[in-house]
């Protein structure tokens, strides 16, 4: 049997930052909204982004081999989706998520190994920081997280907006709602739907500024507060987005409880994100994310759909399902 | 068309540093070396390798999910191609590479965009160093960058043992050879044949223990010298793996030109590594293995079978073709 093994998929996950940071790099140096206003060729190309000629048509080489870039000829042009996703002028752009990993994470993530020793955050925290407390401090970082959580959670919306039984209920909130990525999109699908987003009070320009750009002020506000110490808004629907996962248990629990007192009977709780297939052997991003959360924060942790639907019951949901949404993400839903 | 168009793809890529470096560090700690002897569950693994509870079972379940581990019940253990690639106790190893990744190349690739900008090296040389003048000075690095070049050349090397006429030809030697991983596979394969390896000095005791290891020093002999001060040895078939690539063009040139001049009429010589497809849009690993070479050296570059053949054509050779190896690897041979 040895002899018909290859290393080959060990060598391409061992070596895949390769072609990981080159996308990265690709984001952050804008190649993709500079292509977004038509094909270029490799000289061009080098010029706008200022790069040195030596490696410049590997780079974009990679790309083409990457599915990133097309070529046809000498013109490099965007792919449908980069196009779509990773230029800057387009709303639809996710890069956001890409910028923050290609600025923050990459290197934080070089400490994987400490963090598994030591069970440490590996992240601005080292160096006196807390996470939360640099992020929020810092209009032009937290301007970047907001555009990162809405890259990462744009798929996920889109297939919430059709999925979840948006006829039965009138109001939505979105706790922890960063600029609005969610919101926004649940609100272009359902027309019947007001509401709006909760976050920290300097998260609330950034929303407006969002909701404002989709037209849609006036069907959604923001509200200013600290899920932990303030009451959560009531709403016939809440969602939590990529905020379960920061948290430890009893902080998990306390945010979930709180969410059932909030809801009216017959409301419900959405819990979205990367959630760990209840064998833990398939959602390979989702236990990765897990592995983010010890770089990034002292607790947190990401879970499977039944362990969060045992601590629903535990607050006090009668039902309980879990449905997948796009990619790697799925929802947990509680019903009152 | 858009409506239709997910970010998975760019997400999957843009994170997919997250899975590369959990296996690098799996390697590092030891993990597979620690299954090799038999499964265990998660309290013992975690045991072993002296890891913090926090977030063991997430990183072990990740492994499972990205298929570098297997589960059954409460016990882990390694899949058959981890058990045979990254196992330390075993000859066929091949983590060096990925140990050497993980210390020296995770790292430099973060400066990735710097590299671009400034077509300069990102490694060692940014702090003073020369990477082959720091490598051989250090017997510590020179010994694991030694194992990791046998990893990388270990597919490859057992497919051109089975691939090459050789039994046109008697006598082998491998220019570049660190400790041997090549000229070993094809000795073991073809057993009339004898030769040997060249590299620097501080190679051959590197070399002489690998070979022993394998029973062959009677058939394989090391060679000293300098590729570019020294002659190369003579012999049938001269072999150059992952060495053309570190060097700019009129270095290139001058390593194939000696090559011809060592060899008899008739002979050969075979270069292989990641060889770029002609059209410069299927082979991402050889591309992304040029922006190493931006990452580590002053001017080497990687290259297509038909740029190589055309070299080869202009410094004398009669006949070249391209075959592909195994993995991302292909053979350009050349004959006198």
């Amino acid at each position: 049997m040895s002899e018909h093994l290859t290393p080959d998929s060990i060598m391409q996950l061992g070596f895949g930052f390769w072609g990981s940071k080159t996308l990265l790099s690709a984001v952050e140096l804008g190649l993709f909204s500079e292509l977004a206003t038509g094909p270029l060729d490799a000289g061009e190309v080098r010029d706008r982004l200022g790069l040195h000629p030596r490696s410049a048509r590997d780079f974009f080489d990679a790309l083409v081999a990457l599915d990133m870039l097309k070529r046809d000829g000498p013109l490099y042009s965007n792919t449908p989706h980069t196009d779509l996703f990773l230029d800057r002028s387009k709303p639809s752009y996710i890069g956001g998520i890409l910028e923050m990993a290609n600025a923050r994470l990459y290197h934080f993530w070089g400490s994987l190994t400490e963090g598994l020793r030591t069970g440490q955050p590996q992240n601005e925290v080292k160096t006196g920081g807390n996470f939360f407390g640099v992020l929020y401090q810092d209009p032009a970082r937290l301007k970047q997280f907001m555009h990162a959580m809405t890259g990462i959670s744009m798929g996920a919306a889109k297939a919430m907006a059709q999925k979840f039984p948006w006829h039965k209920y009138q109001t939505i909130v979105d706790i922890g709602c960063a600029e609005g990525g969610l919101p926004v999109q649940i609100a272009l699908a359902q027309p019947h739907l007001s509401g709006g987003g909760f976050d920290l009070p300097s998260v609330g320009p950034f929303f407006d500024e969002y909701v404002a750009s989709f037209g849609l002020s006036d069907r959604l506000r923001f509200s200013p507060g600290d899920f932990f110490t303030d009451p959560l808004p009531q709403a016939d629907v809440l969602v939590m987005g990529h905020i379960l996962h920061d948290w430890n248990l009893d902080e998990k629990r306390s945010l979930l409880s709180k969410a059932y007192k909030a809801l009216p009977p017959g409301g419900a709780l959405i819990v979205y994100e990367a959630i760990i297939d209840d064998e833990r052997r398939q959602n390979a991003f989702g236990l990765l994310m897990s592995l983010n959360m010890l770089i990034e924060l002292p607790g947190g942790f990401d879970y499977t759909g039944a362990d969060c639907s045992s601590w629903m019951r535990e607050v006090g949901f009668r039902e309980t399902y879990v449905e997948h949404l796009a990619g790697p993400d799925s929802m947990v839903v509680g019903t009152k």
